[in-house]
């Protein structure tokens, strides 16, 4: 299977190299279509630069996708290749997103130095997919410098973002909820920088303000964080503090570089990959000896032992 | 290790099958805590009976709550074991799940036939997590009938709902909001019984209207779908529609197992957690071969090649 397929992708690997944005588009189609040439073409790219990371986070409605589409027009200005990855987690009551992607799209659609995707965020098991993961290498690898992750923020998917994003960026908006629900929900933690969205809105310096107080309180002494995240003010809307927040950016990244944190997160990135990939072998394992070993099925519906029956089939010899 | 603790997991196991709670609690907070010997409790579990789940699903704000308290209260009146498992997604910008539990136990707390457990969502990924699967499972050995599945609508949790429960009851309220968007989600599709709640406010009996308009108009002829959702109007707070409700789910249950479908769906459910134990295994192998050789983690970071190094160590001969 693999042989077969080797030639076309190494087609593709070449294509990818020489920067045909069809090579990219065609890679990660593969890759969202869990394609088993995958890991021939991963083979193919080995070496290929990482992706830095800035993810966005923050409560639907604090206009993430205006303050992302304003950072992506300033890094134009400045000549960088810049991709976003957005995630959609297909919420069967929001459904925004679409609709919002294509207007972004006709802004910078016909930019071949940026460049927007939208996908499921959620694996079948929900969380970042490995898809979206193995997206944002993919991005990285054609040489997009930054990559964007936008996610909406529901559940669980502002930690998500932050063990995947180099720099993560939580926004608010003047308004900011109960304070409490946030130090809970362990988002002042996540944070490299903070952004109050918005900033026209009354109450904008109001909650600066207050959000400072929540994280001196936070700022335990003796602690090894060197990095103290930042509050930056924008109005997307406005195309207001853009330039202050990608600075924010750039220092914080500088902060990593200088302390090979960034070698640490790029690490972790592909160690979280790996064991993701391992996981959805072993699915794809079980799946298929459940399906041709009748005799196996019936057993493990008579005894009631996953684990067992787990166990067994990843014990096989190969 | 599994000798080590195979004698107190087999008098665990023995404590359980006697119908001691305390046993049950034990063996929830193992499949909580991950604990080895979890494996060695199920071979010593095995052949117990399997739950008959009936998964709750809907927006917040719907009263889904209410309504289980409102189906428990009534289920223990007709003297019958019920387990109620909610998973709280965790989320950062709603938690009120707590509170409402606390509530919800001092009402059921001192009733041995009732048993509420709480349970993040979530596994590391998202999703269903393994560790409620299990739980779910071990309800019903434990002999509860039927065990009472609560999430939180959000997301793609009604689709997680649908994947474990026999008989899945999406909760609506007067106010239906887009039906687009309910039928984009695939909700049409997952509802074996829909609840019109909180029957008592304005516009009810139009949302009752409009939702059978729907269902008609998604009704394909020629499909094999045997079943056709009832959709029954409750009032959770005023007790109203209960009977109506857990009627309909004895009627859904006897059309199961009248068809055999309710061993199919056992039986996939099964399956699902063992591809789930199976990704869990794999997962932790590679992060403990990463862990332990420094060689293998610096040529994964070297060359970015996760799919080589997950097979490499899932291939590794024990």
């Amino acid at each position: 299977m693999a042989d077969e397929l080797s030639e076309p992708v190494q087609a593709l690997a070449q294509r990818f190299s020489s920067g045909d944005i069809r090579a990219l588009a065609r890679a990660i189609s593969l890759v969202e279509k869990r394609d088993p040439s995958v890991r021939a073409l991963e083979q193919a790219l080995k070496d290929r630069a990482q992706a830095y990371v800035v993810g966005f986070t923050g409560a639907p409605g604090t206009g993430k996708s205006t303050l992302v589409d304003a950072l992506v027009a300033l890094l134009r200005k400045l000549d960088r290749s810049v991709a976003v990855m957005a995630t959609d987690p297909n919420s069967p009551f929001s459904g925004g997103a679409i609709l919002g992607d294509r207007i972004r799209m006709q802004r910078h659609a016909l930019d071949p130095k940026g460049f927007i995707r939208s996908m499921g965020a959620r694996g079948h098991l929900g969380g970042l997919s490995l898809a979206a993961r193995q997206t944002i290498r993919l991005l990285g690898a054609f040489g997009f410098d930054p990559v964007i992750l936008e996610t909406v923020g529901v559940g669980q998917s502002e930690l998500e973002v932050a063990a995947v994003a180099d720099t993560t960026i939580v926004v608010l908006t003047p308004n900011l909820g109960d304070g409490v629900q946030m130090i809970k929900a362990g988002i002042l933690e996540i944070a490299d920088i903070f952004v109050v969205n918005k900033a026209d809105l009354e109450g904008s310096n109001r909650a600066v303000t207050e959000l400072r107080g929540m994280l001196s309180l936070s700022n335990v002494p003796g602690t090894h964080k060197v990095w103290k995240p930042p509050i930056i003010a924008t109005s997307a809307a406005r195309q207001e503090g853009i330039d202050k927040l990608w600075e924010a950016v750039l220092a914080h990244r500088r902060q990593l570089e200088s302390t090979g944190r960034d070698r640490d997160l790029a690490r972790q990135r592909l160690q979280d990959e790996t064991a993701e990939v391992a996981a959805e072998i072993a699915r794809d394992r079980v799946r298929r000896a459940l399906a041709e070993d009748p005799t196996l099925a019936e057993r493990l519906v008579a005894d009631g032992t996953p684990y067992g029956t787990a166990e067994e089939i990843l014990d096989r010899k190969r």
